[in-house]
């Protein structure tokens, strides 16, 4: 299996997938021609798969969006996920995503394919959906799916937009440390917050951290890890951390 | 019906309610003797509901706490809703609270108990349970409830610790405003994002801000408009609304 997993698509002061440029082009390599698109996670689907087109087009690769395939229906979807090169799942919000994938019956359409070795790549919320669950998601609820259990292509769950906490605050919601440790009061599983700029990279048994941020890696029950780019994390991908 | 829903338990720099104590006092007054905490959110019930009684005795009030009686069955539990005199339902984690309260079967039994005129208090997360659902929530989905719906004490959403905009961060996660227009995008309901400090007092067809901080209250298709302590939200108890 092959994921590579950003924290999110933009970091500040660059343009769209900028950041991760080269780290996109190792991945996809020369054998991928065409990248299947999935925009669920926001709202304007057009505009979404627009925007990655025209940055998967000055990568070299052809692009093609499965809503477009949707709108013919779950069958047309499905078949558009069967016969893809390569899966690039976008970001926005991890419940709209989730929900969509799940009422067109794409989750185990997908997950077969990259098991099968179909490449994946997600940014922020598609970083969530390769996660066993979303349950580490940042993003608001504003729909309900029908479970919370999504793709599975990684045994840990993924923090994305990881945000150490500001001395200086005065704020008194939770920082997000202090939601990862709720979150172990009532799960198992590992999570990496991953930082923005920081990709994790997994070919097979083997997971790095890649890019240009860190990632603190918290397991129920013990403290924190600081992990720094070019770290090996493939510990993670053993069923003995989740 | 009567209602008294506070951003938060705690404003920085004070301790546990300090900063309600006068609103509380007022709300409770001297007709109820004793209120029931609910202490679901957060995973330490014992400790909660300690430092609840505490606080509560000092304002003059008994305090009995809803897990002792969920832990002889949900029927007890039920029994000490439908006996309480007063309800406070403390803040933690909004998806572990509704999922608690969905599994002992007590959603039903609370709203018919405050909509029969049981005073109802929230903090954070016991602010969110009493709007229609948990969709406005800033929590992380830690347990999957069986659904968002909520108590639908009133017919809008709260969006708790709203936070306004950091005009300098670097930081590409969503901010507040666009999490709820996320919101917007899926959902008709209005959302009040209730900045720390400020609280929502509704007596019947009447509701007031409260407090020490402003509210920005979100429409949908409509620009947010800025409400301070004092103002009146009545507007938004009326069906149009939501």
């Amino acid at each position: 299996m092959r994921q590579l997993l950003l924290s999110t698509s933009t970091v500040h002061g660059t343009n769209y997938l900028d950041y991760a440029e080269t780290h996109v082009r190792a991945f996809f390599g020369s054998s991928v021609k065409r990248v299947l698109f999935v925009p669920f996670a926001l709202h304007d689907r057009d505009a979404y798969a627009a925007k990655a087109r025209e940055r998967f087009e000055r990568l070299g690769y052809g692009c093609d969006a499965l809503h477009t395939a949707a709108a013919a229906g779950a069958a047309t979807a499905q078949q558009a996920v069967a016969s893809a090169e390569a899966v690039f799942v976008g970001g926005g919000n991890t419940f709209r995503l989730l929900d969509t994938l799940q009422r067109l019956e794409l989750i185990e359409p997908l997950r077969r394919r990259v098991q099968g070795g179909m490449p994946y790549m997600g940014a922020s919320a598609g970083s969530n959906l390769a996660c066993p669950t979303i349950m580490t998601t940042n993003d608001m609820p504003i729909v309900q799916p029908r479970s919370f259990d999504a793709l599975g292509l990684v045994p840990f769950q993924i923090n994305p937009h990881y945000l150490d906490p500001e001395p200086n605050s005065k704020h008194m919601g939770e920082t997000r440390e202090q939601r990862i440790r709720e979150y172990h009061e009532q799960n198992q599983r590992s999570v990496v917050g991953l930082r923005e700029g920081g990709i994790l990279l997994r070919e097979g048994d083997r997971l790095q951290l890649i890019g240009q941020s860190g990632a603190r890696v918290f397991r129920r029950g013990g403290e924190p890890v600081e992990f720094r780019p070019g770290d090996d994390l493939s510990g993670l991908l053993g069923s003995q951390s989740c």
